[in-house]
């Protein structure tokens, strides 16, 4: 690779958007972050990586965000701290390296970086045929029902959606803020990565203007 | 080609939609239906094309439907009849041909007609730069400035808007009924191109549980 490479991945839950942007990391040579990032917010803080893991990508609830009476007493909260340690992770891996980076609002937070910003997604019946599938794949002990799997799923959008609106200026999955969304539900993972890589062997140099012929 | 294969394009105005469903069409060796549309529509209704371009993509005015007192009554007007025979020919299209079909709600009124559906897009600083680039090339005798072109651009879009949240009960340019939306600022008019055949090539077959490892 001649220059360095970022690319930013959000994702419905359950439409392989982890495992999209791990494959891609893995045929593109390059580092791939996702719960990766847990760990090492942990060890910036000193905070049990549990503890970390568990507000990993969550906004405050509200009842505890409308407790707050200032920005700066916000600001020393332990959940804060984490959240700031791991935007100035994800700025330090960007500015060093080719990566993919999974969630967290990376696509915003590294809104300096020249990045390619994607999402991903999948209608929710679709989602849920892929999670229940992987919880027979995974061998679960207590593999989920659909009805649970159903509330799982949109809980899980609702956490990062929030999130996301929580420390950016947009909106979770609106395409204005994205360079390419795609719908897994026919176009698979392995073709979720190839469209990506079609992406970024095209995009080297293209602008809005280079298709006009003068 | 072994099967039909039928891809629908909307677009913002100016990001190049049009372009890349022409281009796609020529490299697929395909029929290619935007401004055809219309003219097939006026000969099928009996109207002087001039009027069907006039009404084309464009929801009926506000003021004006709500004179209408009943659907009856709206149905039997020429501008409801020019958007059903587009519809009808539509539809009578994609059943017979591989196809490539911009704009006029395509993507809902073939719901029943397997088909790849794409929305392409551009932050409106590029399609502005886009556009104005094209009233040079084009050499236009009364070349539009940059407000009155955002003005334009801006009013396209909206009437886009209006047409299909009119005809169909999506939301226009939300991820949730596309297969793919591009942003062409940086991939360009033959990176879109090239991604959307990227995507025809992987999507046979594959499906949201493909890429499982069991």
């Amino acid at each position: 690779m001649d220059h360095k490479l970022i690319i930013t991945i959000d994702r419905e839950y359950g439409s392989g958007g982890h495992e999209v942007g791990r494959r891609l990391a893995e045929q593109l040579g390059i580092k791939f972050y996702d719960e990766e990032l847990i760990a090492a917010a942990a060890s910036g803080t000193g905070y049990v990586e549990e503890y970390v893991k568990e507000n990993d990508e969550k906004a405050p609830d509200f009842s505890f965000a409308s407790l707050i009476s200032s920005v700066d007493t916000f600001q020393s909260l332990p959940y804060a701290k984490i959240q700031e340690e791991q935007f100035s992770i994800i700025r330090d891996i960007a500015s060093k390296e080719s990566c993919v980076i999974v969630g967290r609002a990376a696509d915003y937070i590294l809104d300096d970086e020249e990045h390619i910003s994607v999402f991903i997604f999948a209608p929710i019946e679709e989602r849920l045929k892929r999670k229940l599938e992987l919880e027979i794949v995974n061998k679960k002990e207590h593999p989920l029902g659909e009805a649970e799997m159903i509330k799982k799923i949109k809980q899980r959008d609702k956490q990062r959606r929030r999130y996301y609106e929580f420390y950016t200026d947009n909106k979770w999955g609106e395409r204005d803020v994205y360079d390419l969304l795609i719908n897994t539900s026919r176009a698979g993972i392995d073709g979720a990565v190839d469209i990506i890589r079609t992406y970024i062997d095209k995009s080297k140099g293209q602008d809005i203007l280079s298709g006009i012929v003068k």
